[in-house]
């Protein structure tokens, strides 16, 4: 049993973003992730390819320098072009929104042609319909605990219900699927997020504010083990 | 007599921004140019707002941290919404290309309430008809001598009658309007981009590459000081 | 148990709408039901803030001029920039489709940001996932039994189990939502439209034609309660 | 020599338009602009064909009813569409935006076709190129000196020349085409629009605010003939 | 018990569809698949209402010239703007895709209202719901197995439980829905995408290849009623 | 001096696309013109590059098979993505709207890097100042004397004196570039067309109907050269 903490770009200092990806990987982050806007899809315009690959050499961990994944979700409209560019500048995972592409699969498809992982983002009011027919060909789930692009916004407490329930179709599928979480998450929600069945917790001012990162880290990973933990002994006494 | 010359930060290494403004600042640039591409009005996605925020810090100069402005150039469409977010991220100039917006004059309006110096970008086909109406409202008029967002082209040489040619509205116009050139200028030719009429070169490789800021913008800078001194001298004698 | 009757001003007379709201409110209307159409999301363009804004001191009732809720159905893609323009012009409910708008849930927040009701639109086709994640923020639901922005249609009798569907959802939300129906109502049909479980019938030409405004409100709340109850009896034999 | 004032609707009441119609030409208005915004084009919606048939038997003057035309302005995109349906909502004269249509000359055609007027309109910073090839098949030039659909502008003076410039490909083309002006219009500067060579003048505030609208347009009229009258006195001195 | 073969144009000699269309009507084929791709909703532009009425005449069979339907499959959006043409020029069926129109009801009814047979196209990742509040108005549902407009894929093999699930669907309707299946169909999948529950196959390079027709359609055929046989068996052993 | 006669196959029969072509080059005809619309650009939609590669073949000439030239107009919006595959199907020259690319000088590169000649296509109210810049990279322009993609359109009369212009900017340029023209053209007026400086005719119905193809093509042929004989007596006898 494991949770991974993927620390937010958005919420680091752009000026200096190398250090701080090195700096995340140092304090214990398992991946970077990477918010792409466009100014169309969602009202704000962030960063593209180009800052994908610079940061790239920085994402590694240990002596090796074995690479962290990059994990890129895509708030465009439309997705396809970004996707060639994103898998050359480096990304391990790329997500996008069912709104924002006619071919919910042929982009799926095109994501997995370039090596790259495949993941599908869930707004707060998608139902999970727009599962049904594409569940088996993703490696992740993102729901949004927020709605993407817009600013200042809590943590919607109805995303538990449906963390919930997509556990419960991943289970069902048999596959290893990851189920990320994003928005608003932090040390006051990290246990109640993982114990609903997120195994991949996004964290932006909740890692980068207060400038100690391990501690902040450490403190959500240890929260959702022990929201995950409860969940899985509560599951198996009901066997 | 004077030229500008302003590095754009494409070329610059993303992962440490602060530093590359920092150090093209020390080496001498007059502004810095910052490339707004959003996927839409171009064919790629750069970057946005919050960066533009990140480095305005590092825009500054001398021991008492003179401003240095940023040169916003807006590569997307619609423009206007992104305007107010630029300006509150302390964007100095912000241009745009009169096919992005309905409404050129309400934009130049728009950039103006801010307290920002507003632009007009002409791409390599754009006559110079749009300025007819507008130019009286602009401090700077941008000349694209390639087209914009599409990557490896070279510097097209029919943009200097262009430049010609706006210079001499300009002249007309009474007023201190930049006059500013992106694409391709490099060493070869700045000389002749500035006895075109140019006074503000942008320039991306031509300055990050081989990583000698100094001496890069030294020689645009003497280039382009040579061909508009030529240029001038040429004039006086036949007044 | 109560009915809600809701004059269209689609079918008053747009050159003396102050009278008309007058009219329809004295004869017994409950709330006023205005149109936005934008000849995108549906072919036809109708009425906005403004004249929202100019009926507002005409929708009121009795000695005391009690507000009556101006009811408004946005038919328009994008939605989000007219919502403040409408709270601002004194709409008392603002109803939107899910298929205009990239983030649902969002722009049902920023309706009741501005302390107005919020609503979602379901058209003929669309199938009632699109409530799943979202029924608990609403006030309102609205069935059309007719494709909006189109002339001449009749009502679609599909809409009555449609109706029967969403009622069932709302009573097991255990929330005090509204049920409205628009589209083709008229004294034909009100009772088996209420039967269904509508609590809120829209009515054009059923109320405005043949002048005799108040007859024909109290025709369709009569029809309408007679059908509700017949429905409400039935259900509380079968407990 | 004569002039034509044209009440803007924008700034009647809406509640009350028939009266407001009825009361404006009693007043002395020569033809009733009617203002159609979809959202798309400018940043508002107004009111579309149903509202004009709603007006078109108000718009009549003298025991005769002989009828006053309706000119109305499309800011809206595409135009296309809803050229038929104003058609038969009773507009005399259908202006648009060049920006708005692919297919300039068409759109001409088609509003020409319903025996409508066709007009241009010319947005601030909009070139005088757009009416090269198609001055010849239009009755009307509306010259904007404001950017239409955004709230709270002022006169743009530098429209004055501009209006000089188009009065005199009028008079090069031989041809009876109307030269408006729409935009902070008031009896300030209606002398000097006039003498610049409007013939035809759009006042909103300058009309409806106040309430009599009979000395508001006096006073209009009587400022733009004295300017018109100036002007050819001028012109004529120096045949 | 019957299948029905659709041999796909797209397949076909584009320079001379006429003989092509007679061929294989001769061949066998029972009805003519007509793919309309616009370069939006698909990235390809294949042909249009022009080429359906030239090759009206050719879809012919036997000695009284009885016409063969001709199915149009729109890969366009919008749709609505080309129901009318294509009506005209002959076809028999028009499908389309739900992600295409904003009012899929209204479009049904379109289609239905020129004497046309309608329906609906689900893409491989189109989820069944949207089925829900409309099937009761279809002649026909269109199962992608493969994702339109793009080449070079191979057949989907999870189509086949969606094939089944929405045959499901169609049986509990009790109306006459025809179920059709598209892409990557050939000899090898045939029978179990009959046994799964099509009645209706698209078939492209596995009739045009090879150039033997009736060879090709007869094979088709046999492995389609031989896999549609062994679930009718199966089911009635069942019951 | 010549004059090209280019066939336009939107007037031939689409079932047998092949012998037309083959037909017309027997007739003489000197270049396929081949119209492209996609529903977006212009309100229609006909053939796209799969027909234009079926139809290469047929293109040719004598008994060597030399190669016809293909001359695509593209009426379609965006594009830059119809560029490589209209290449790689074999056109021979591309020519697009300005208005339907925002990048104009770069689309006319790409059309160059595939090895295809570039033209750019004037609509009738299209104004002359988008050749600025431009024309120097041109192999043809293009003068629509009817709105392309609506049919039943007579020739317009005023394209006459902007044939004339655009004629004189090429003699400008010194540059070897075809000045066709599109629209209505026929026996009646090709003198006319010749005369203004055309030196490629589009025909359609001109050549088609009445089906004697050798007869149009050599009466078209005829009268434009009748028509530019005549010009250029006049243009020596004034030098």
């Amino acid at each position: 049993m494991s949770v991974r903490i993927a620390p937010s770009l958005l919420s680091a200092d752009f000026a200096r973003l190398g250090d701080e990806v090195s700096a995340v990987i140092e304090a214990g982050a398992d991946l970077i992730h990477f918010d792409v806007m466009d100014n169309h899809y969602v009202p704000n315009l962030t960063v593209g390819p180009l800052v994908c690959q610079a940061i790239r050499p920085y994402a590694v961990r240990g002596p090796g320098h074995e690479p962290v994944p990059i994990d890129v979700h895509l708030m465009v409209k439309p997705v396809d072009a970004l996707i060639p560019m994103f898998a050359q500048a480096g990304a391990s995972i790329i997500s996008f929104h069912p709104e924002a592409s006619e071919h919910i699969d042929r982009t799926v498809q095109l994501i997995r042609s370039h090596g790259v992982k495949a993941g599908l983002v869930l707004n707060p009011a998608t139902p999970l319909s727009v599962l049904d027919h594409v569940l088996d060909q993703l490696d992740l789930v993102l729901i949004m605990s927020v709605n993407p692009g817009f600013g200042g916004q809590r943590f919607i407490e109805s995303a538990l219900p449906k963390i919930e329930a997509v556990r419960r179709r991943i289970e069902a599928s048999g596959r290893d699927i990851w189920l990320e979480v994003d928005g608003g998450v932090n040390a006051d929600n990290a246990a109640r997020v993982a114990a609903a069945g997120a195994d991949t917790l996004v964290a932006g001012s909740a890692v980068f504010t207060g400038g100690r990162y391990a501690d902040s880290i450490r403190t959500l990973r240890e929260r959702a083990l022990a929201g995950r933990a409860q969940t899985l002994a509560h599951e198996s006494s009901h066997d």
